[in-house]
């Protein structure tokens, strides 16, 4: 485990006890600074700008091209590689450690280094190349099942042997606090057999966690589970929006289309693995049928992040409608990596590979609406005295999520989005 | 119609009667020179240096950033908008028509902006943000839905309501003249219901066209069918690789993805939409049943391109296999784009999107080995005794197409594949 994990470092910057950010997590994003943009981290509520640090010597040792820290994304930076990314992140714990008074006692460069969280732009931290969402909860898969077909066989065939995926749409994927408009589109109505056009009526969330893709590789090549995590810069959460109702009626035989391409929102903050070691856990027992040799797990490869999503209506009280924990994935992020490129796919820096809904086994830690309120049926009651089956216009949906352990907590900040009404 | 559509225009290049590359076509294109790239285009077998032109004060009257002529993508230039490109097009149509002298006596220039075409090293033309597929040909959704569905109700209840299309996978999109390893991965054998792994057995192309986003859209923002061509810059061949092994035991219930995202072959020319005027036909009607409001087409929006699907065996004889035509859509490109972004799902330049096999009505026409051999119970018969029921390791895929009129032939240049055997 890095230095930059040890639990009992404490930063002189004041981290509160609910803050996502102490000296142990170090994530990096992206900040808009007048026309420009800089590489950032935080620690409490203090954005740290990297390309300050590197411009006024603090990364002396590490040899970083300017340019790199001032690039609307974080692609050349991970594409830095993981070797020099992890150093960024441990000079930077030294330096802000308590006891390290170098920078601390430094007026002039403190305030050209730092700024406050709330006024920050944080903007939309990598360039999605190309953008894949997994299916891999067990009980969401299965939730889905029983909904939509056989109880008794609620898994597919294949959902036991691979992890199912398919491809999204990056251009959409936007940073928390970015409004969406209710997407309109096709839907069947019940017992009709003629689709009718306007609103999603049926608009939900996904909670999910996606990671990075560091390190590139060349078509034809495949990753293997032991080089997998080599691969995996960084985690963020994500809310994989879903018009069910769109879907639902564009879904075959190709997959999910324009009932998820109107926008996804992510958390501003990429984590990195490096930061969540210490809440790596037990994967799943895979016996029942055994994956094939080349998906097999012989390590911990789940990690123990404790996962949240509220409901908060326009001028009202919010709910907390589910509490999950990434911890509950049946296939991990290096089984994904794996069977994505083992049929030669190349991947990229910045390439983003969602999990899919991670629901847990109990209700309350289902991932979505539309299991939450079981198709409909069972609504929400929100403080107000509304209920929702569904999101309304001006909800805002929030994602958030932290590990917690030995008294540090590390988290991502949250995905904060508001549906609007749709467009005209 | 632009004046370079002329099809009484001649070129002081010679342009031998089969050639794609007329002075009516001027397509674009990049090619690698030392370490660097070019934006060009063809006339005959001779590249066109557009940065060398610019330089040498050809392109006077239009402001024209060097840079963007020397990017290693097209996006940059196609993103100047075609009100400029067009200009562009038509210069280089003034410039090289026979009765011009200006560079066709200045050997010196014609020496740094001509090269011949077999020596050029032509390389992916746009950087591809998103890719999609659509599966718009009524006559390939018939014969896959016959083969593994119900012969009496072959379409899906939503084919013929809106264009089905999905997400594919934009970074293993190469340019003709790439060799593809056999992709791997894992297949259920006929009667298990466990499934094996290894490479695919039942590997297909897919004859399709592309078209390349020419003016991006903000998020939320829908194109319609008024302005729709706006925002179409050209098109490509494209070749949509297909494992059917695969992707028969992935795609319940997301859809295509590792039986597809091993590679997908394009040719290197964008051929502008302005230069396939001359072959824009009617659209099929769509009354049974007539289409929602937006998608609804009043247009001839369908094109008269020839294309065709060759098989050569390693050292042996090629053979057309596939005789068939662009014109065969049942949804076309506008319809395809405005569905695409009904729901607000934003494009950008660069993004592309294909058609989906074109098959046309008769045996002949079908464009994949899975309809010509109809999933491999009619094998073709290969000049070198050898028979086809799906790809061999060796073969190449060749993929061309034209519009023929007034004795004026717009080509886009061969899409060529070649399979190697599986990657150990």
């Amino acid at each position: 485990m890095s230095k930059a994990n040890n639990p009992k470092l404490k930063s002189w910057i004041e981290v509160s006890a609910d803050s996502d950010f102490p000296i142990q997590n170090i994530p990096f994003g992206i900040m808009k600074k007048g026309k420009g943009f800089r590489v950032v981290s935080i620690i409490g509520d203090q954005v740290i700008d990297l390309f300050e640090l590197n411009k006024r010597g603090y990364f002396s040792g590490i040899s970083l091209d300017s340019n790199v820290l001032k690039s609307e994304f974080l692609n050349d930076f991970i594409a830095l590689g993981k070797k020099k990314t992890n150093k960024v992140r441990e000079k930077i714990s030294m330096l802000f450690k308590h006891t390290n008074r170098t920078l601390k006692n430094n007026e002039k460069d403190k305030k050209a280094i730092l700024s406050s969280v709330k006024k920050a732009n944080l903007s939309l931290p990598v360039k999605v190349g190309d953008y894949t969402d997994f299916y891999s909860s067990r009980d969401h898969a299965t939730n889905v099942g029983k909904m939509f077909r056989d109880p008794a066989n609620a898994l597919l065939p294949n959902w036991l042997h691979l992890p199912v995926g398919y491809h999204g749409r990056a251009s959409s994927i936007v940073v928390s606090g970015t409004p969406l408009h209710r997407p309109k589109g096709q839907q069947l109505p019940m017992g009709k057999d003629k689709p009718v056009f306007g609103p999603c009526k049926l608009l939900d969330f996904e909670l999910e966690v996606a990671f990075v893709v560091g390190k590139s590789t060349h078509l034809g090549e495949s990753i293997t589970m032991d080089n997998a995590e080599d691969h995996i810069f960084g985690l963020t959460l994500f809310n994989d929006w879903s018009a069910r109702d769109i879907q639902k009626w564009e879904y075959v035989p190709l997959g999910p289309f324009l009932g998820k391409s109107f926008g996804s929102t992510i958390s501003p903050w990429i984590v990195t693995l490096e930061a969540l070691e210490p809440f790596r856990s037990k994967s799943p027992k895979q016996t029942r049928p055994k994956p094939l040799p080349y998906l097999r797990n012989d390590k911990d490869r789940n990690y123990d992040i404790n996962l949240f999503v509220d409901i908060v209506p326009e001028n009202g009280q919010g709910k907390t409608v589910c509490e999950s924990n990434f911890k509950y994935m049946y296939w991990n992020m290096c089984q994904q990596l794996v069977h994505h490129t083992v049929n030669g796919c190349n991947v990229n820096v910045g390439d983003m590979c969602a999990s899919g809904t991670i629901s847990g086994p109990q209700r309350g830690s289902f991932g979505s609406m539309l299991e939450i309120s079981w198709k409909g049926t069972m609504p929400v009651d929100m403080p107000d005295g509304s209920q929702r089956k569904f999101i309304h216009d001006g909800d805002t949906v929030i994602v958030r999520g932290c590990g917690e352990k030995d008294g540090v907590r590390i988290g991502f900040g949250e995905v904060n989005g508001k549906i609007l009404p749709t467009k005209k």
